[in-house]
């Protein structure tokens, strides 16, 4: 995608004129050093994931200059962020904190209101504070990814005694991930019920630690999460309640061994009978991991070759070009892809696997893939490597399907159901097919409930695919909730929508965020908008999307 | 006890002349019906563990009369609590939520504020609304106790499909152990991470649902618990922001087999050894639930005989005698006994039982007590029953070392690591020994910190003794927090001290949590004082004690 000339410069919050605002951005100046504000004018470079940008989002869904910061500042330290934080009530400055900017798929580095002030903690706040092997914790700053947590185990000799949990992708910020309740694939995957205490900055400048954390003195923040009186941790993510400058994560025992599997199955209506098939064996942690059931589509795209290299035409894939060109692969040609991991030593794996094979042979041309069979660079080992902890970039692989590709994401929650599975397949499938785009379904199943993950790539140098894509996705957000059916996170564009979902007893919950916001939050200053919330003085005035 | 005539009679809510109060609760009988509103003006009945009072305290430490309700109501519907806290902001009443009121020891049905009006969630609300085999969760309103899911878990013939999981008595309630951060058993034993979803009505009247509960036609509510947006739930743990009227809580999927085992070991010095070979077995989950290492005298007091039985004089029991009488025991002599359980298949319990027997064998005199030598009634069968889920009320046995048995727990959190727990014994020893009290030390081993419980039991109809309970636990409280450990839970009388103790930064977490309750419950009239924290309307006005 072509560099492109700024359009709509100079960005500015809402609410102050630009004179006022370069007077305080020079006030703050003072504060944090010359160096550490940036004013966001120059052009939009998207870079990779490994060099993202912290001014926009570079998987742009909406026109490039829509999600974009005026300023991007850096703090140093818990203090430097409760400066700015005063400093924004002060100018009634909208201020938009990220840890890392990797958000992407739910909107990157980018602020959910145009000409927010960006806090990017992660850059000078990315020190690993405590790593205690005795206890299995540590204690992180934003600005350490999962990449850089597992250098530091190694480090110190420790990967053989204790894991840490991944994301797909290894180069997000653990905080980042975990406030948005992001997940991983060991069985420690659910971030933010492994996470053991905060320190948070709130949006009127007061520094609070969570949990045990409020204790002078104590040895057990990173060991026990709740602490006493009210377990306030929960309001801290997915919201714009405060800023998280310091969080406690538990890390995994090794468990003594590990195995990864794979199995492949021939139809795409074994789907059903199928996911009822994991349930119980997943409730019963006989599948330990939150796994993927991916479809062949994607397991296709996954090879990280273009679209065009297996079909020329437009509209969604057909099925027969996509099991052509499946059968071409080591894996061979499937519906459908699962991908296990078994833990503990060779007689428990023993034990576990044989249940998951009887289970899993129950579906007529289920194949269990030997992996080594499987080249080096299949995405097989990919999941190999993340289901242990091992942090990996594979992943991004199939967003080369389309030319400047760029992804947004549909997660809606279900429970590990064959009929709901069916159900939420032929939704994505249907709306897919509207508006002629390419269907990337996988099933993340958890312990109880499964999340439906259904990327869309589309070409962002493309105005008409991001319509269509934006168009499909909110379909199927509608659809799904007619359905009963909500998203677990979302992107910042669709947050007004999915929070609209959530409307029991007339809006009730969001009627109560909306009480903390502004009980927490008067002049409204942090992330105005963010997960639907939007403090007083934006409330009724157009801002939603 | 002798049962006493009222001194204090009448029990008005502070505020609120006597004849206006009169008036305010005819109008609430007219809403709820005659019956179902009470005035307190009987004689205080303590009854016993399965006909409890919900009056006041039953195991009360201060004068009987201190923590006592001027009215009871028993709402049988949410609507019914949402009136019923409407009506106490018209007339400014503080209401007092229990659910079934067995908090012994943490001040069982009693309210914080004297005179409170006590709502008796339970008696009228004590419906299961769901039990599903297939997601292996439930439904329930406050009154449905361990015992009544049990009993309707077997009921529909699902005993070997699913367990629950219960603390060391069933007969409390799942919502309100669960709300105040009660532990049970089984691997399902943190109760508070093991639900999924509330209905709760706020002190303003409105009623909320949590999680995926707030997005309509949702099947998910006890399967995913957090939603969109932040997750709320745990500020209604601990706290006085809400009336929590539906939750949801996970159920066991039945793990294939179990084995109840038990160590002991024969010095007070082995604590801190022991707790050192625990440690790495509990975090990697070979020791799977919340474990018990309890002191002797303990055990010997489990057996439910007086004290004077041992030991006549006054003062601790000599350690002496402790051991000569446990000598006599089908157990034997010991210092601490280890109580486990190991879940799953014979091959799977035997690779953990093989790493455990290892362990433990490195501490000198450690023996495996086997099973069969055991007769049916001795106490390693009740924990066999509460580690697989089936509820019990053995426990109770050692409130009766002391005439009219009562007990307060002093319950501090610490790492798993031997010089915490030598510390905490110490320090509990020492203060035990400055009050002339027997000292019952259990810790309770939980994924990456230990609860000790010291259970104080006294005479509570010797003011001598009650007071001597409290100056002890007071001591302990203060002593623990120099030493940066804090209590997990406490009893009413203990809130103020203990959430004293959570004030790094300036008390910055209580600020936070006053700032909470003035906007959610600006008149104050929820729970005043609980956990710590007083509405405006009570601050500075000496309410703490
Ligand atoms: C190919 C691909 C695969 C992916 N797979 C996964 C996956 O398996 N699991 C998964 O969870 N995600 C996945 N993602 C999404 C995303 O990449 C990760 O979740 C990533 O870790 C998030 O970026 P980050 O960690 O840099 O967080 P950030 O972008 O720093 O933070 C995310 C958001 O949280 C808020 N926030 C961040 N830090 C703070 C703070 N300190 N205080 C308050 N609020 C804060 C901000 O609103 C911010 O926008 C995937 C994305 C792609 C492209
Ligand atoms: C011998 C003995 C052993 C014990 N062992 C254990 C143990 O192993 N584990 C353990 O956890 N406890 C234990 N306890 C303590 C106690 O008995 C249990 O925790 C018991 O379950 C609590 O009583 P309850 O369930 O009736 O709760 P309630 O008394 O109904 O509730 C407890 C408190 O929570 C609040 N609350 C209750 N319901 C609501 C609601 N719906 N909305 C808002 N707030 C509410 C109220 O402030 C109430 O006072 C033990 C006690 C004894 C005497």
């Amino acid at each position: 995608k072509p560099q492109n000339e700024r359009q709509r410069l100079p960005v500015v919050p809402q609410g102050i004129e630009r004179d006022e605002f370069l007077k305080a951005l020079a006030e703050l100046k003072e504060q944090l050093g010359q160096e550490n504000v940036e004013i966001n004018d120059k052009p939009l470079k998207d870079g990779w994931y490994m060099e993202h940008p912290n001014t926009h989002d570079m998987m742009t869904i909406l026109d490039e200059e829509e999600f974009v910061a005026s300023a991007i500042v850096y703090p140093g330290s818990t203090e430097e962020v409760q400066q700015i934080v005063l400093w924004a009530n002060k100018y009634r400055i909208p201020i938009f904190p990220i840890s890392m900017g990797r958000n992407l798929g739910y909107g990157g580095a980018a602020p959910r209101v145009r000409g927010s002030v960006t806090i990017d903690l992660g850059k000078r706040m990315n020190k690993i504070l405590d790593i205690n092997a005795e206890d299995y914790t540590c204690l992180v700053e934003p600005g350490v990814s999962f990449y850089a947590l597992y250098e530091a185990i190694k480090e110190r000799g420790l990967e053989d005694h204790m894991w840490i949990d991944t994301p797909d992708l290894g180069g997000g910020s653990i905080i980042g991930n975990t406030v948005d309740r992001g997940v991983g694939y060991t069985p420690y995957g659910d971030h933010w019920a492994c996470h053991s205490g905060l320190e948070v900055v709130l949006p009127t400048g007061e520094v609070i630690r969570t949990g045990m954390g409020a204790l002078p003195g104590n040895n057990t923040w990173q060991a026990f999460p709740y602490g006493f009186g009210p377990f306030s941790d929960g309001i801290f993510s997915q919201s714009n309640f405060g800023i998280v400058t310091k969080m406690g994560m538990t890390l995994m025992p090794n468990p003594g061994g590990h195995e990864a599997f794979m199995y492949t199955f021939p139809k795409e209506e074994d789907l059903a009978p199928l996911i009822d098939i994991i349930r119980p064996l997943r409730i019963s942690n006989i599948l330990e991991n939150v796994a993927q059931l991916r479809h062949v589509t994607q397991a296709l795209a996954a090879r990280g070759r273009p679209r065009t290299e297996f079909y020329s035409g437009s509209g969604p894939m057909p099925s027969e070009a996509v099991h052509a060109a499946a059968a071409k692969t080591p894996v061979g040609d499937h519906a459908w892809a699962y991908y296990g991991m078994s833990y503990g030593p060779p007689q428990v794996r023993a034990h576990k696997l044989a249940l998951v094979d009887a289970a899993f042979r129950r579906i007529p041309g289920a194949r269990r893939i030997d992996p080594s069979t499987l080249p080096a660079d299949e995405y097989f080992w990919a999941r190999d490597r993340v289901a242990r902890g091992v942090p990996d970039i594979h992943e991004l692989r199939w967003v080369n399907w389309q030319p400047n590709g760029a992804h947004i994401a549909f997660s809606p929650v279900s429970p590990i159901r064959g009929a709901d599975a069916a159900r939420l397949f032929a939704l994505g499938k249907e709306a897919h097919e509207r508006y002629g785009i390419d269907f990337f379904p996988a099933f993340c199943v958890g312990l109880r409930e499964m999340h439906l993950i259904v990327e869309i790539v589309f070409d962002r140098a493309d105005a008409g695919q991001r319509k269509a894509a934006l168009a499909c996705l909110r379909d199927m957000v509608d659809e799904a909730a007619k359905l009963g059916y909500g998203e677990y996170r979302t992107h910042l564009v669709l947050m007004d929508q999915v929070a609209g979902t959530y409307n029991w007893n007339d809006g009730a919950l969001m009627k109560f965020n909306e009480r903390l916001k502004d009980a927490l939050d008067p002049q409204g200053i942090l992330a105005p908008g963010r997960c639907g919330i939007w403090p007083k003085r934006y409330r009724g005035r157009g801002w939603e999307m």
